[in-house]
């Protein structure tokens, strides 16, 4: 499952929003239209939208790749600005569009159309590394898992929210292989139903055992002891280990801690936030309030009601027992680690 | 709002299933429909389905009146027996048909036009004695309110769960009175969402300020210090202060809890089950997986998706700062304050 492709100088993206049920492509001709898809979450999950974001700017390159070089780069710089005030929260965001900025930077002055190929190469090779990325947190991930694993995961941090694979599926897949899984529990993770529609559907058609709860059943598994272990993705982490994640994460970690069941997040470097030291610096989005009043396009709640949705929360490092990185395994306290992932990431 | 009322022989119950966008009443003349309108939810609420079945009682009670005293009897009991197999969890239900089960043993032998007569009566008492008991539960509840105070409940403990006025919503209602009540939070509630639907719908049109959110949005809320105190209803209260209600109360209880935020539950004596020690046994309705996988008639997952359904957990007692009845407000270490509740019931 790759759900994200470069073809032709086109970007092609699984539309999210309409699976289980439809199996639809975007097919994205200009940086506006994957700047579009990024806002309404036709490609969503924290690694997945740095690399369509990195695709964003190639298509925006080759759109004015006739201008002279200074205009040329003035106007990638305004489209990397309008790519990255898609969403807030997630990192990975900045963290693609910094990349190609450094090619852009290390380039200045050349003709545009040698920009515009090295911008390509380099969003291919931020696809093609993700990949891998992902399959080493897998490997490292997967001995974290007792033999049978039950499981439970939030949203999707699936190959669906990265080049593929995946961070936490992908960690999922690889015990998998192992033969380790015995059952995953998926939340459907409201308000839009990631849980529900994308991991059910990715493990479902790969034959990976997965039962579907509602997001307030979760307590009561792991009170009853029903899982083993949480598993969860990260869009955005501090210097500090505090993770931001899709709103509901920090329940289940404050969940799984009061029953003393481990709590793991899987995310690759690019994840990392250096520059902030604690989760309190994370700007939380808060998206449209029809995401939890209409489901399907049908309402469900009384007309005019008021609505607060929040999209993400922020789990102190404290609930957190490991972080998964194609690096290998942080324990707590986190700040030595990550600042050690923080000389990786430079050299 | 009053959402169970007996005229001419005939139990209406508001179809609480097509609440909000329609307030379609359902006029039940036999038992059999009191007994499916409890197991299909169009009648839910601890107190409400207990009300509901006594007065079953009562249209069973007609229809058979024509049979001689013991056959009627017998029958009598047969339509108690169906009645009490339609929900597991919810201790009120049994409750109610034993109170009904008393007033038959007491005229046994006697005519049964006149049992007919005085069941009727006994359920009309039952329901006009539970709205008294609503409003001096929401007297005591308000007291522990501070004002201005920012409220979370969970699911519908409202005037649509009981006779009218509520339980968890009776205290609510009352701080409202006393001017205390800056904002309240309903909890969407999934799979059903009788916070979204229910408790959204009440409080929004009595212009009590209300703002929904999905379940997993409230330990966010709860971390984020947005909210005061959380108030909750009950299915079933252990003699330890053990507490089954709706599923996710054990995780707001928890997550209150872990960022010291008073956790309250409203429950009237007959929510009490003074034959079990502990919330362990107190059975755990599993309901249909489609609550789960369809909304409003249409699937959310994919096809043949694995679905764990549990309708209720146990809160358990250390969670709870109090719990407030219509005979006063118990405290931890609730096991002395439960057993003079009991022997209060008896006289």
């Amino acid at each position: 499952m790759q759900p994200i492709k470069w073809e032709e100088g086109r970007l092609l993206l699984i539309d999210q929003t309409r699976l289980p049920h439809q199996e639809d492509w975007l097919s994205c001709t200009s940086y506006r239209e994957v700047a579009e898809a990024i806002k309404t979450m036709q490609v969503r999950g924290a690694p997945a939208i740095g690399i369509a974001a990195a695709f964003g700017l190639v298509l925006g390159a080759q759109e004015y790749a006739h201008l002279q070089a200074q205009d040329f780069q003035q106007k990638l710089q305004e489209i990397a600005a309008e790519l990255a005030a898609t969403r807030p929260t997630a990192v990975n965001l900045f963290w693609a569009l910094e990349k190609m900025a450094q090619v852009v930077d290390e380039l200045a002055g050349q003709n545009p159309s040698l920009i515009v190929r090295e911008l390509e190469r380099a969003a291919g090779q931020m696809l093609a590394e993700d990949l891998a990325i992902n399959k080493q947190i897998g490997n490292y991930g997967q001995e974290l898992f007792p033999s049978p694993a039950r499981v439970l995961t939030h949203c999707n941090a699936g190959a669906l929210a990265t080049a593929g694979y995946g961070t936490a599926l992908g960690v999922i897949r690889a015990a998998h292989a192992a033969g380790k899984v015995q059952q995953v529990y998926a939340s459907e993770t409201r308000p839009l139903l990631q849980g529900a529609r994308l991991t059910a559907w990715e493990l479902h058609r790969e034959g990976i055992p997965v039962t579907l709860i509602t997001d307030n059943m979760a307590g009561y598994l792991l009170q009853q002891k029903m899982v083993d272990l949480v598993i969860v993705g990260a869009d955005r982490i501090a210097q500090n280990g505090d993770v931001a994640n899709k709103i509901g994460t920090y329940s289940l970690a404050v969940l799984a801690h009061a029953n003393s069941i481990p709590f793991y997040v899987a995310a690759p470097i690019s994840t990392f936030d250096f520059n902030i030291s604690t989760g309190r610096e994370i700007p939380i989005e808060e998206r449209d309030p029809r995401e939890v009043t209409c489901l399907m396009g049908q309402s469900i709640a009384p007309e005019g009601v008021a609505v607060f949705n929040p999209a993400f929360d922020i789990t102190p490092a404290q609930y957190i027992t490991a972080i998964i990185t194609e690096a290998g395994i942080l324990r707590p306290p986190y700040g030595e680690g990550i600042a050690a992932l923080r000389s990786e990431k430079r050299s």
